[in-house]
């Protein structure tokens, strides 16, 4: 019998490597690269090792072997969080389901997809395009990010006003828990109400009460008929921010409705050679679809130009595209000239102008510029912080990385960011999780006695406290 | 000090009412009333009292007493439940949020609203509709059921293939907790994701956690455009059923889709004086709306049409609406001869006809009548079993009621159904909830983890285990 207590990590390690042979690596190169994320948050010291699992019984084995030592445990997917959620801590178990791709059911017919953690987002619609259905989750990362990234964190993205949250999309889960027990969550059919909705207690966790290593989705059809878009320029994005409202109170809800501030045009500009900066102040890009798509553009337009935009219909579905590449272009535009540190906070619908203006106010006072793009339909706004680049330092297994990289000025800009959005009604993360980048303003959103609750809850599937223990709580 | 062992009711009831005067009650006709719900179940004793509540500050007064006293509470809100989760069981404190409800805010431009409790679902989608604005969520209840009741049974409806269950419909709420304490979940954002998803967990939790006492939820733009109904018959209810799914495999979402079968066309005919039972073996009622609607349902009626219906298209609103009246007949139409206890099963939409012939099968081997309908769009049927009245023998405080009204050879064939619907990968309820009724199927479902897990999670959050303790667990 092995004890309970911590045990060296040679120990575990030959354990895991008996029981699951290649499938765990130390591989240094492999361990220095989970310990990112797109976020560019890198954790201190280094992880023990990477399960890179295939199937579920090896995440079965790795959890039995962690939990029997009390190994941390973080699971992973792609690595394309942005709030550190799923990087390799110090001394960590890494439990990544990326190779878990495969499909392993299409079921036109109850508009469903069973599939493991690993499979990319954006291969299932493509898997489910010929039956005129697509899974409707649209992180910006979905041609990289897994379905089981995208569960962990209830990832968002620009169709959400319109299509939801990836939390509407899952109707059910296979979980390892901690002990390496599987726990099934959920149902095929649509509706179900038997006993507490686990699947969305999962569903946004974080990797803090098991690895998800299956699920079944939702497809939708995809929408019938046209795809309309058109671009709007305004003199200022509060006047931007005002126009996505008044959208929104003509009760019309396009597909996708993005705004970008001034600060957004000129480094998009710089980057593709555009001149939209000389526009105007701020950029707003609408597309709508379905059957309706271009009365709804039609309406749209009326509204914009009334509130006095330079609006511009795209012609046809490539200068369509076209618009979109301005918004898409963003965040390279931004990489392209240093790391970027992207916020991620959501405020109630009406409030996206008062937003701004807190953004600007606080940008001015702190001297540091804070290009912002919104999904302005649903209230979710992206603040960028640019910093210098480390690509000149590059982190090795070695040399310790930087891994407070952004500076204590921008985190104080970044907390009053956090502050402006609670204070009007919102939360400091929309989309991208809490992770490690945000714990510390946790108990500021939720209260103590929420949190308290919330750490109740994980303590029931982790009693030990090892999944995933350096983040959100 | 008060000690905290279980002591005299009366005690109780005197504390109950030195501090909250008339809000509580001891009327026997009171206390009657609220051992049962529209499902037919009569809890078996008397509540201790019924507290009436008219604040937040009330709901907390009465659970400070109850958790002091370890006196069993259950939350109740009209009393429409279908599966007895908010009945007064021996010896409980009832609380009502019944006369909660006012309606503290409606924002059209965030498209939200903060109700009370007992705020009763029509009325809010009455209020908000001159803002062109709905609160979707519609059980068949909705002119009499609670939107707290709503939500802690994540209620569902006839529209929620297109429109989504109430989960989908809230955004926050606040929950007074055994301990007396306040808890507020969510936002006023339509996204966020800090922390893990305690809203979703309180919608359908059926009073076992706490009592809802106010909700942030969605309202969403009542659909523009026609609204086109038309009404199909069918040689038997397979073939409807193989209709409705060929209506969804065609991508087709209509907003209502109901199914009749002939057993319940003849219950309408001998309670309304219609005569659809000639008409065919099965009734499917389909409705469109929104932009695309008349394409849709003329793209409905080939479909209809080809498969060999009798396909009857609406003239204008008023015959559509007389062909719902169909449908909403059928409950009126069961109750007339008896009383009538209404299953909820819920199966992948594939697999509809497969549980119609499951549930024929089980009704001739039983020799019982099983009339049934279904919200065919999303798999979800209604089985009914129709028993001899107990009008003649009036349940009173006094005579202990019959609560074991439904004899063993309905619940024999229940059984049945529910164990071919978990088969065919369905649920033992689709919306109505466990409450008392279905809870010892309940690990059937679930599973024997699941289920330790569920408990685990209620005693975070009651500990002492007083939260409506003879439901669902």
């Amino acid at each position: 019998m092995f004890s309970s207590e911590p045990t060296s990590s040679q120990l575990v390690l030959d354990l895991l490597q008996a029981e699951l042979g290649e499938v765990v690596s130390a591989d240094p190169a492999l361990l220095q690269s989970v310990r990112t994320d797109k976020s560019g948050w890198v954790a201190p010291g280094a992880p023990l090792a990477v399960v890179l699992a295939r199937t579920t019984e090896h995440v079965q084995s790795a959890m039995r072997i962690a939990s029997r030592f009390r190994i941390p445990v973080v699971p992973r997917g792609a690595g394309t969080g942005l709030a550190g959620g799923g990087v390799g801590t110090d001394g960590a178990l890494v439990i990544s389901t990326e190779l878990m791709n495969e499909i392993l059911e299409v079921n036109p017919a109850d508009e469903l997809a069973v599939v493991q953690a690993g499979v990319i987002n954006q291969h299932l619609s493509d898997v489910v395009a010929p039956h005129g259905l697509v899974f409707s989750p649209d992180p910006a990362s979905k041609a990289i990010s897994t379905i089981g990234g995208n569960i962990a964190t209830n990832a968002g993205g620009l169709l959400c006003a319109k299509y939801g949250v990836t939390r509407e999309a899952v109707l059910g889960l296979v979980v390892v828990l901690p002990d390496g027990t599987l726990l099934r969550t959920g149902r095929r059919s649509v509706k179900g109400v038997t006993g507490y909705d686990l699947t969305a207690l999962f569903t946004g966790s974080e990797g803090t009460l098991g690895v998800i290593v299956e699920a079944t989705v939702r497809l939708r059809p995809i929408p019938s008929g046209d795809i309309v878009t058109l671009g709007a320029f305004f003199p200022d994005v509060r006047a931007g921010a005002a126009a996505a409202a008044a959208i929104t109170a003509a009760l019309i809800r396009p597909a996708v409705m993005e705004l970008m501030d001034h600060a957004s045009l000129v480094a998009i500009d710089a980057y593709s050679g555009t001149r939209l900066s000389e526009g105007g102040g701020a950029y707003l890009l609408v597309q709508t679809d379905a059957r309706g798509a271009a009365e709804e553009a039609s309406a749209i337009s009326e509204i914009l130009t009334r509130l006095g935009a330079d609006v511009r219909l795209a012609r046809d579905s490539a200068e369509g595209e076209a618009l979109l590449a301005v918004r898409r272009n963003f965040h390279p535009a931004l990489a392209s000239v240093g790391d970027v540190l992207i916020e991620d906070i959501c405020v109630p619908r009406s409030r996206l102008a008062a937003m701004f203006d807190a953004i600007d106010e606080i940008s001015r006072r702190h001297g540091i510029a804070i290009p912002t793009v919104a999904h302005a339909g649903d209230g979710n706004l992206h603040p960028n912080f640019v910093l210098p680049p480390r690509s000149s330092q590059p982190a090795t297994a070695s040399s310790e990385p930087n891994e407070q990289w952004v500076p204590a000025s921008v985190w104080a800009a970044a907390d009053e960011l956090f502050v402006a959005a609670m204070e009007l009604g919102g939360t400091l993360t929309g989309e991208h999780g809490v992770g490690v980048l945000k714990k510390r303003w946790l108990e500021n959103e939720l209260g103590p006695q929420s949190v308290e609750l919330q750490r109740g809850i994980k303590s029931v599937f982790d009693p030990q406290s090892i999944m995933n223990p350096g983040a959100v709580f």
